[in-house]
């Protein structure tokens, strides 16, 4: 370790917000570090901030401008939220990328489906084997959590060892994947000097009760499906393998056969079951089958826990999906938690479904699910048992980490509340800020990448707040407007409050203007569009209580 | 009561959703019964449905068109979602409007905003007083709510007993307004035939453990408050006078004095005072005094418990509000819950407060808010006390409704689910639908109404999800284009995925079409627009991979 060098850590999606996950390390002289990207992930849009908008990814322009610092990239496991902007971003970035083998499935896919090379994707076994990346030895250390084959990462700089979380929790009898191993732990935080940083996710910090292990819902699923008589329904993240697997045994407890709806949910399990992280999963039957059937002996595991309007959840809501339909006494079970935000779309779903006379099953009594995050008292055992000097957390909201600060300050130990673009310093024993870095959100939008802040989105949500108006002025080649200015509206009442036509009603005002506008505005579109654009806001506030936006076109006709 | 008169039930709002209330009752010939209206509540809109709109009302055609037929209008309590379209529909009703103090204040306050008669409010003092409307006799029966002075309705017909609960729960103690009294409501069962219909609030229906008192809440409290060394600020619904009385005395005790923010909070407070409904309240301080006090010695009551972006809580998250600005240290408390659909709000507040410093404390425990709402126990409780012979449950989604259709079920009472727009027939023993009433959302948008479904708001959300491409063709008199084609767009990426600016893109393809457009479609506006438009949303596809809403204006010069 050179006096000159030092180790940064850099955030650019996930601290600060959950999803879109993308973290940063770097070694070696400032400014010149070799780096290594931990996870790729997008976050999804919503209609009150980013409205028809189908993907938000981090702004990566610091890594892209850095890329030939890059050693590799880690992805720890292979929710969306840490895989999905893989694909997208990986040409600006063209590094090895290294993950565990049912991550590297799921990855692949998410890079062909791209057109990007395959083979950039290299599939790494967990602890003891090891990736080296410049002055970084990484390890996949397996963890629980709600999809298969989870890692956290161990990462050995020459100023000290990072443990690096990713999403997880503390489950012995996880149903797929490694039970939680203390003396794994253990050994990692003995090993050398010890953990010096541990990145530690942050989600459940406001839990304040340790969280329940998958096998706590055998019990109650299964006496669920026992009491039904009509077709039971149930749905949960397509990539939570073991919850599928849970909930198909419980099925099949009660002498049912499973069907699987849902491109998602069927990839997932093939993937899983490919790749050997599923292993004894219960044979399933097709629609077609399930149709056969008395409704008795079929259980659905669909997708559309998140009410997606999309997916299986939502379809057979409204009515026929592969011509299987829910009736009066079936059950429908969302073995899930709503994820804020969504609620009005799950709550959409339910109903729907009481119209058709389903009765549903939620998560409220905490049986039917449990979450994938450690909560904060499991929280508080991952920072004693790893005895770090140093805790970052990340995978949070602000006041997630905030609290796990509040929580590492109470136990001595250093901490940054460091959330994207916070370049922070682990060199010596307590971290310090070293720089701020651009970092932001990148939407994609159809097929074109705009920047969240470039105003495109804020033209459309101001279009919906306030409708458009749309203005049209022909003017002779002396600048003398030709016939009457024409309106059009869209998103805006046709009639005003007093019940006149609205178009009508603004086109005499903008002609009123135009027969005694000055020579100077009507020579000039600029002057002419700002005039004409106050008097159809004024009209508009005056004649129906909207500030709409205005798009003025002036056409002039030249002489021939 | 002559064999031909009939008992019918009508919501036109409130019924298979929350908010938005409105119930009719009528007796009389078939068609020609005389009604009365219990109460004229409003929703609000939401980005995801209904943006730009500023308040939600039920469509009341169907009282309008029968409007001699009304006898009068009762308002169960003050909540927006009861009485916050009286203003807005009293023009169409005419009626004369019955309610108790607090509550004929605040209908008061509503009329006088929008300048519609005041000497239409008749306060009534509650049961044994009566109020005779037509064939009814109505009394208001007090119940405990989140608001002071809400009252059940117990409604004779000549058909039978009504009992309409309007929005309550059971509080022994509820600091504000009377404890509930089961000798009370035994006598109501008892008298008479007893009750033939009790119709229901089925808000919490789903919440499976008895309800807690207001009073509950002050030992928590002055708990946390006692606790804190910086300034404390709670929030809640302005309208919960009993909530912030409890706070302001639970700040009293720890020594603090109270200051309230936000312009319905206040109003609120001072409505219930001067009705006499609020005794002994805290003495405040205006936010003046609150500057000059030392921070542990202040305690703000502040508007915003939904994350409302206009609410003190919002302002104060962001920086100075009345010159007060909250800092490291300092505690927000939530004492509320989050209506499904503002979470996203709540936590946007919570984050910026976070980022501030400020210790953010909200109901997760649930030590800190106590529902209004009857719980399902609670539910049950009420039903076996008033064994109503039919239960209509009202104040509910769908799947609140058929839940509490089926208690009623199970209990082997009548019941009838009966969402908006269905008149029921409660003349014999068994309820029967016997016409469906066309009910819907009325949008208040600026100073204009308009229908849900007409369009407008489709529009608007059209352009937020697609973007708006304008185009405008100028035309000669023999019906060739003068020119080029001009594009214009609006909440669309400025370029195409090839990196080519998207307008220039679009206009190639339309002006390649103007070249060689069949005669008759040029002669045309609307083939040509349909043309038009078709080129546009196909460029943009192939360009950008978004479909566009297109507006196309043809200007055609004539001849001089």
């Amino acid at each position: 370790m050179s006096k000159k060098d030092r180790l940064i850590y850099l955030p650019l999606g996930g601290a600060g917000e959950i999803g879109m996950n993308c973290y940063v390390y770097g070694y070696g002289p400032a400014d010149r570090e070799r780096l290594i990207v931990v996870d790729l992930g997008v976050t999804f849009p919503d209609m009150e901030t980013s409205p028809g908008v189908d993907l938000i990814l981090p702004d990566v322009s610091w890594l892209r401008e850095n890329a030939e610092r890059i050693e590799a990239i880690f992805i720890t496991h292979a929710h969306e939220d840490h895989v999905g902007a893989l694909g997208w971003l990986w040409p600006d970035l063209k590094a090895p990328v290294y993950a565990r083998r049912f991550t590297a499935a799921i990855a692949t896919l998410k890079m062909e489906e791209l057109g990007r090379p395959l083979d950039v994707i290299r599939e790494v076994a967990p602890r003891p084997a090891s990736v080296k990346a410049g002055p970084f030895t990484v390890q996949f250390v397996p963890v629980s959590h709600s999809i298969p084959e989870s890692s956290a990462l161990v990462i050995d700089s020459p100023a000290g060892r990072i443990v690096h979380t990713g999403d997880f929790k503390l489950d012995g009898t996880p149903i797929v994947g490694e039970p939680f191993n203390p003396h794994l732990w253990h050994e990692i935080a003995r090993e050398g000097d010890g953990v010096k940083v541990l990145t530690c996710d942050s989600t459940n910090v406001f839990s304040p009760r340790p969280g329940r292990s998958e096998a706590t819902l055998t019990a109650p699923l299964t006496d669920l499906i026992l009491g039904q008589k009509g077709m039971v329904v149930a749905t949960t993240f397509a990539s939570n393998v073991a919850r599928l697997k849970t909930l198909a045994e419980a099925g099949r407890a009660a002498g049912r056969s499973v069907c699987l709806l849902g491109r998602a949910m069927r990839r997932m399990v093939k993937t899983a079951a490919e790749t050997g992280v599923l292993k004894d999963f219960p044979p399933l039957i097709t629609p077609e089958e399930a149709l056969s059937l008395p409704r008795s002996e079929v259980m659905l595991l669909v997708t559309g826990s998140q009410g997606e309007r999309r997916a299986a959840s939502a379809a057979l809501s409204r009515g026929k999906y592969l011509g299987l339909e829910l009736k009066e006494g079936d059950l429908f079970l969302f073995s899930s938690k709503t994820i804020p935000g969504n609620e009005r779309g799950v709550i959409r779903v339910m109903n729907a479904l009481s119209e058709i006379g389903v009765v549903v099953v939620d998560d409220n009594d905490g049986l039917y699910h449990v979450s994938g995050h450690a909560n904060r008292p499991d929280l508080e055992a991952v920072h004693d048992l790893m005895a770090p000097r140093i805790l970052l957390p990340m995978h949070g909201e602000h006041r997630h980490l905030r609290e796990h600060c509040r929580i590492a300050a109470a136990k001595g130990l250093g901490w940054e509340l460091a959330t994207n673009g916070t370049m922070v310093d682990l060199t010596g024993e307590a971290p310090s800020v070293v720089e701020m870095i651009e970092a932001g959100r990148i939407y994609l939008d159809g097929t074109v990448m705009i920047g969240a802040m470039d105003g495109v989105v804020r033209d459309r949500i101001r279009m919906a707040m306030n409708g458009h108006v749309l203005v049209t002025v022909l003017l002779d080649e002396e600048d003398r407007p030709v016939g009457d200015a024409w309106v059009e509206t869209m998103g805006l009442a046709e009639r005003t409050s007093g019940g006149r036509p609205l178009a009508e009603a603004v086109e005499g005002e903008l002609n009123a203007y135009l027969d005694i506008a000055a020579e100077d505005v009507l020579a000039e579109d600029d002057k002419l569009e700002e005039a004409l654009k106050r008097i159809v806001r004024k009209a508009v506030m005056e004649e129906a209580g909207k500030k709409p936006e205005v798009t003025v076109v002036t056409s002039r006709l030249v002489a021939e």
